[in-house]
């Protein structure tokens, strides 16, 4: 499966690359604009975009524009996110803002964003094909706007009454939208064989939420997930499964200790404090329920796998897809 | 010409509140998103856009989708500019930063930029006009972000070596596309007659020129411009051609302490050294070169609109876009 993956990031990688090719000025716009880019992330996203295309019986090559277009709005989102989130590290070295401050960043971000739909409007790619997939993308982009809010939004007026059900709110618009639901429906969109659209939206949905819920776990395991800063989860008081099971199972005091810290500043969360929540966390199950909870969601996507493509005919292309599923929400790094 | 634009923003605000009615979270996104819309500006965009678009043969009810897509995209940017910029003010009220914090202002001039062009997507816009307008905005974006990444660029690497050829570079793409440029060539695409496309471009930039450098003069006047903070741009440093022209004939040591002011954090610019910018910028002349330089581009700006539409038939819309071109440079508000 790696070997796909592989295959499918590094095409995807040269058709961003052409998109995003010269343009001044360079150094205050679009080296910013490729660095994120030149920093190999994994292509999940494209390639649960080609493998759905692949299996549903479209080229790679037809739908390659589509997987740049997604994979150049998911990195324009990674600069506002980590503006928004004080992120520090990404992929391994320091974020955009970090490097050129706040102003360049947001910047880039808006230059990259519309630059991102250009694979979309080449003359290769059929112009009704064209519509149909910034119809997806502007979907993509509102329900992540919408859940970006909502999670920023509950830290900076310190909610913390949120139950699991709250956060595959979240989870579903921040996450499943344009890491799993898009680029499912925009590959399925692409290809003759079409699967069943709502077994599809479910099966985005729940690997999505699998997916972010074993993101947060990874984030909270020793030493973190690679290239990123260990806990900053902790650190920035995100409403993660874990952090709400412990709020609803913790004893008052405990609680009511857990709600001053996300009352705080993340700069007054001392090192101290944030080994604190992690042992609170620990000792109260959190980190256990939200494991079981992930494997619950996996294993209902993959049976939605099923149903979605049910009537169509089997290929290595779907058997790469469910192994990518599974890759998805089973992931150590 | 007062009442005619008053109608066209009229109109126009009220297809922009259509494109962002509703929405959840309202209270961390969309009440965001309509914070701005709410506060009326003068609408001069959308009036550029209409009363070309009108003396081109189009109906104002064929031209108002674009007009609102046109000031949508405009108000998100003004909310990523005002982060950018570290604006306080905002139409007469705090910025959606200062309201919201940086986060939630960044994500919701995101979801607006995609929520922009929902009214091109109506079934009363044809595609192919939809196409064209929507290349159009991608190209005004494009420039947009260039020019701001050249403002904001030059002032974090204290760039001071400036000539008014450079300032022009900077304000044709930051300013004249969105404000003058995409209004007039998208209000020409969509009528019978078609203006000479160089002298409009040529209209375009002289205009757009001849507006920023009234929006300087205008930040420099003793107590600003209505609804925005007062010598924002001395407080900031920004290279505008009064600074470039202060710089540039400025004694050694004058130019010495311009360059030391210039190389502080706008928090260590304090009101006294802000007066004493303000007075050698007067002392040197800088103000009045300003004033004669936007006068000449405003001259030329109205000599291209008569060679831009000599095969146009007159008309009154053709009159109004004439008397708002002057507006726009003699302004004094």
């Amino acid at each position: 499966m790696t070997e796909t993956l592989r295959q499918y990031a590094e095409l995807t990688r040269t058709a961003m690359a052409e998109a995003i090719a010269g343009g001044e000025p360079a150094d205050y716009l679009y080296d910013l604009v490729r660095d994120y880019t030149a920093r190999k992330g994994k292509g999940l996203r494209p390639g649960l975009l080609l493998a759905a295309a692949d299996a549903c019986g479209a080229a790679t090559r037809t739908a390659l524009p589509a997987a740049a277009a997604l994979e150049l709005l998911h990195t324009a989102f990674l600069i506002h996110d980590d503006v928004e989130d004080h992120s520090r590290l990404r992929r391994g070295r320091p974020t955009l803002h970090e490097l050129h401050g706040v102003a360049l960043a947001v910047n880039a971000g808006d230059a990259l964003a519309n630059l991102a739909v250009r694979p979309l409007t080449s003359t290769a790619f059929p112009r009704y094909r064209s519509r149909e997939v910034l119809a997806e993308l502007r979907l993509a982009i509102r329900q992540t706007t919408e859940g970006q809010a909502l999670e920023l939004g509950w830290r900076r007026h310190a909610v913390v009454d949120l139950t699991p059900s709250d956060y595959l709110e979240l989870v579903g618009r921040k996450t499943c939208w344009y890491t799993t639901m898009a680029p499912l429906r925009i590959g399925a969109q692409l290809g003759r064989w079409r699967p069943e659209p709502a077994a599809l939206d479910r099966l985005g949905f729940l690997a999505g939420c699998a997916f972010q819920i074993r993101d947060d776990l990874l984030d909270l395991a020793p030493g973190g997930q690679t290239g990123k800063t260990p806990r900053s989860d902790v650190v920035e008081g995100k409403r993660t499964l874990v952090l709400i099971h412990l709020l609803s199972v913790a004893d008052p005091a405990e609680r009511a200790w857990v709600v001053d810290y996300l009352n705080r500043e993340p700069d007054d969360r001392s090192p101290a404090d944030q080994d604190q929540l992690l042992t609170l966390m620990s000792a109260a199950g959190s980190l256990a329920y939200a494991e079981r909870f992930a494997a619950v969601l996996a294993t209902a996507a993959q049976e939605s796998l099923g149903t979605a493509f049910a009537d169509v005919p089997p290929s290595p292309a779907l058997d790469f897809l469910r192994e990518l599923i599974d890759y998805l929400v089973s992931r150590t790094d």
